[in-house]
């Protein structure tokens, strides 16, 4: 209702459409800052039918110019900040696959030139540098849900899907909340029905992501996920990165495999495990359509 | 392989995305029929994920370019010709919601001024008009299917979905197959699962597209359906019809009700039934977005 927001909207949004291992994005460069990205105006953005579709939008914005005064605190590390939205509307702290999809925008726009650099997240700073299939991009921490009780008992959940038996999960929080389990031989992957969300118990408070994992290799993964809120996607970063430490975890200390693909539906990601505290995520980055939105 | 497809395709493909009621496709202006859009250029741009995103893919191009012969032929009549692809890359006559956002675009371009105006597709001419909330094209030929057997008995079909009982079914041909059922008042349109086919007795040799309805008031319909190879949509334009002409038998000869809107989850279509052969669709169409897919 207001002119200041109706001049910065209108009569059109530029927009890039990009996707990491298929998991897809809608990309808004606002390198000042003067957009109002609005809830209402992500979800139309975001909508499969009625607007362009993504898992979730990006804006590209200068660190300097973000609203979030912790955000804006970080412009002394990184030039640009990775301003994430849920496909229905609300703020996200951070999104793994998003974060090289976004470093594959600025790199194409030449906003940054070097081939390791940083950039702002509400998860605070995020190291990416170029791979030669694309970007690797440091996590920072991780942490095994209640390790007592997994040292204990080998595991901290129990997992009910349709169809299969229960199984033990290992709980692994990167930010934002894992439950992954390691399919029988008898299970096949493609077999499994997720169309509906797995039961977790205990309930996690905040919900969960759940990783179906199977071992192929040694160090190499296959893995479906379903997401909390969203349903089945074609890949999760964050959660390639729980399966990877989940099963060095199951696997013991004898093992010390540090680097780990992980094949999800969308593509093939890689896990390096760089210490006991961070972690790093690779994969590919494409940009597919740039246009202007005229809803 | 060829420089030929290359010198056409690359280094970007210009699009508009699209949506009747939300059923939605990707436009690809190729007016003079320079470009060879491959099935496989089709599913790619189709892809919600790795692509724009769309129900169906639509090539615009002057019907005297068109390489069928039969439709070639029909450059006298209609100067343009909706190119109509499934998602999936195969080829398709018509699409009804389709060709209310091929007009939108026609007329945003400045290739169509007149206010009615045929275009020619695969299953012939069709006829276009410009309402105050859109388009109304004319559908043309409509059959109840086994006339014999539905004055009979009332029905044609027999419909099983998951959790209610077996309804009987109206079949519909409208140049693509239908099966209509109404559903019992206990049963709400909003509680379907339709997240499977729904199985049609006797089983329809080429599929059939499912509509279930519920009656809300004279002429008033809503609507859910499920497509042949595809699930459950947020709108099908000759299934919208189908459902009105379903309705109108089983009320019988003594209404004469020509006018019916049908809500689909996608938004809302008029009906209008015109003769015992012929009758018109009419919605909204909105373009919501131009670009250049570079992938």
């Amino acid at each position: 209702m207001t002119l200041m927001t109706t001049s910065t909207t209108a009569p059109g949004l530029p927009f890039t459409k990009g996707h990491g291992t298929q998991n897809d994005f809608v990309l808004v460069p606002d390198l000042d800052g003067t957009r109002d990205l609005s809830a209402d105006l992500v979800r139309r953005l975001a909508d499969r039918r009625s607007g362009i579709g993504g898992d979730g939008v990006i804006r590209v914005v200068r660190t300097a110019h973000a609203t979030e005064p912790e955000v804006q605190a970080l412009a002394g590390q990184a030039d640009w900040f990775m301003d994430y939205r849920n496909a229905d509307g609300s703020v996200a702290q951070m999104c793994g696959n998003g974060t090289r999809v976004f470093a594959a925008y600025l790199a194409r726009e030449g906003l940054e030139t070097r081939p390791d650099f940083a950039i702002a997240t509400r998860a605070g700073i995020k190291h990416v540098r170029t791979t030669p299939i694309g970007y690797a991009v440091n996590l920072g921490p991780w942490r095994l849900e209640d390790p007592a009780q997994a040292a204990a008992e080998g595991f901290t959940a129990v997992v009910s899907a349709a169809g299969i038996p229960d199984l033990p999960g290992l709980r692994v929080d990167l930010g934002n909340p894992h439950t992954v389990v390691v399919l029988p031989p008898d299970i096949d992957l493609a077999d499994l029905d997720l169309s509906s969300a797995p039961v977790v118990a205990p309930v996690p408070p905040a919900g969960t992501n759940v990783e179906f994992v199977r071992a192929v290799g040694p160090g190499q993964l296959a893995m479906r996920v379903h997401e909390r809120g969203v349903g089945e996607t074609r890949s999760c970063g964050t959660g390639a990165v729980a399966a990877a430490l989940a099963v060095r975890w199951w696997e013991g200390p004898s093992q010390d495999t540090a680097v780990w693909t992980v094949d999800v539906p969308g593509g093939r990601l890689t896990v390096t495990v760089e210490s006991d505290e961070t972690v790093e995520l690779a994969g590919p980055a494409a940009l597919v359509a740039d246009g202007i939105f005229t809803d």
